[in-house]
């Protein structure tokens, strides 16, 4: 079974450091919501899901570092912590509605400090375990769409690695397939700048006995045309109330090319990923990184200097373009406003 | 001025070592034809007008090391040099037209050996500095294509790198419309696996002093989508008498999104890249280069081991995705069947 966040006795985070995969498999342990956020930001963790369970762990451990008895000024202590993690990353949602559970949860408890501190931490626990719980039926709701013999492309890791572990979003239901006795193969996108396919999916397959070939973004639609890949599976960093999905750079294109090949595109993703407060996906704001990521490679200059480099780091999908979203309540089908809402209010 | 490929005194055939571009600018000298092919295989030099140029040099060079008096045994090991040379890389059909042209030259001198070896010598020379004059012309006949203002994405590198120097193809046409005194922005795709685009065409293009972008290849879309980039120009490893197009990988993704956004998309290259042999895009051969080129980026590993890898080099795009095949003798339009062939008879 793949980790990603593991949380300590003491509070620590321990994290999976995912820039180092595949070829070094070592864990960050994180005593300090501070170095928890720093890990967000330089991408030891990255994936929706991952990162707001590993905020949420952030959160507690920050709770338990401050040292004040008064709960109205312990409070607004907490409120700080929970601003400075939610300015570490904008696209992803799971981060703000992480910090919120986390928020609710702190004005659920009044007894004490202790008590707060102690609730916070349960949450977080209970918000790692619940992402695994989601992340299997998932993959229930969305093997189906997968049939024996299917090859399937995948941009970016939506595995275990994005999530608190085990099972991943689109990866998930990938998994789900195979372990239904499907025969799957996957093509995994490199995913340029940050190699997350190359990197982490290729890993993740291999870990699961899972057939994978790895090709460069640009391939994709050599392989389309071919008839080589016959499904898309990808997760989403937010999706708007109207099924626009914010997911990794590239994953635009990949939509376009698979309905230019007729080739049905799904998206997996918890319905924490599905933005209500959002309406479409011009909305949604589009992080922006360091130019770098894009210069250098493996800490090699690629570009010469003094040029211009941009380096944002999604894009969004018009609905238009997406077959079915796949959630742990269900799979959601156009149009997306009614039933992603039907989703939601179902429980 | 930027140079890509010199033939020495002595014969030799110098070229700039692409592979180190663009943090390094070294010449490699080869003194023998073996070294010119093996040059051509790692991609020294790369780009079918300059595998063209640089494989005329080589045969050159072979000629001469061939230590034989009598005509027709010297024919014999010739042609066993022009096959050596033929089988570097298979999609560029420049090279191909270069070997032809080689060997005509040969046949038309008959009074020696020597003759022979100074009419190779001459020819090869004549090849190199004809392409400088072509590219020139497809500037000219090209430049009218772009207006004022105009940002004009291209993918991998069809510029002075590309050809005998100087000018270029798809980049030549760019060159010629700020040389014009037109306000050109270029976007660069960084071109995965080898990365042209970072290491060439922003390089080039910086010599240039025109104002260059570069993003990965799966950016292309999202920029497109915002509006950025309102023309496409490429180049071209082979076209079939029909107008498909090979170019490098990721061209034909690049070809469906220009179509999605409405965005005109041309190709530039010169009479002798038309394959008027090869009717359409299918009977192209595409060549699939070493694996390590995707998994290890400067020397390091970034994929996992023990998983599929897979490196087609080229890829096809189909002649309704071409808005003008831009060429030495003029433009074309479609019906390319017709238009091709008019521009081949039209001297």
């Amino acid at each position: 079974m793949i980790k990603t966040v593991e949380f300590g006795d003491n509070g620590s985070v321990r994290l999976i450091d995912q820039r180092l995969l595949p070829t070094e498999e070592k864990w960050l342990e994180c005593k300090d919501y501070r170095e928890v956020a720093d890990a967000i930001v330089k991408m030891v963790v990255r994936g929706a899901p991952a990162i707001g369970v590993t905020a949420a762990g952030g959160l507690a451990l920050g709770a338990d570092s401050i040292d004040i008895e008064d709960i109205a000024q312990f409070r607004k202590e907490f409120d700080s912590i929970c601003k400075h993690m939610g300015a570490t990353r904008p696209t992803a949602v799971n981060l703000f509605w992480a910090i919120e559970r986390m928020k609710k949860a702190a004005q659920k408890e009044a007894d004490s400090v202790a008590a707060i501190k102690k609730r916070l931490r349960d949450e977080a626990v209970k918000i790692l375990n619940d992402d695994i719980a989601i992340n299997e039926r998932m993959g229930k709701y969305g093997e189906p769409l997968l049939a024996d013999g299917d090859v399937v492309l995948t941009h970016c890791n939506a595995g275990a690695l994005a999530t608190a572990g085990h099972y991943g979003t689109a990866l998930g239901v990938i998994k789900a397939a195979h372990v239904a006795g499907k025969k799957i193969s996957v093509f995994a996108d490199e995913t340029r700048p940050f190699l997350q396919g190359a990197r982490l999916t290729a890993w993740e397959m291999k870990k699961e006995g899972i057939e994978v070939t790895l090709i460069t973004d640009s391939m994709a639609g050599y392989f389309m045309k071919k008839g080589a890949i016959n499904k898309v599976v990808v997760g989403a960093d937010r999706i708007a109330a109207n099924g626009d999905v914010a997911n990794k750079i590239g994953t635009y294109s990949v939509a376009v090319l698979a309905k230019t090949h007729s080739i049905p595109f799904y998206v997996a993703a918890p319905l924490s990923t599905i933005d209500f407060s959002t309406p479409d996906g011009r909305r949604i704001p589009i992080e922006e990184r360091d130019v770098r990521e894009v210069s250098h490679i493996g800490g090699r200059q690629m570009a010469p200097d003094g040029i211009i480099i941009l380096n944002p780091a999604f894009d969004v999908t018009p609905n238009e373009y997406v077959s079915a979203i796949i959630t742990d309540r269900g799979v959601a089908k156009k149009p997306y406003i009614e039933s992603l809402e039907g989703l939601r209010t179902s429980v």
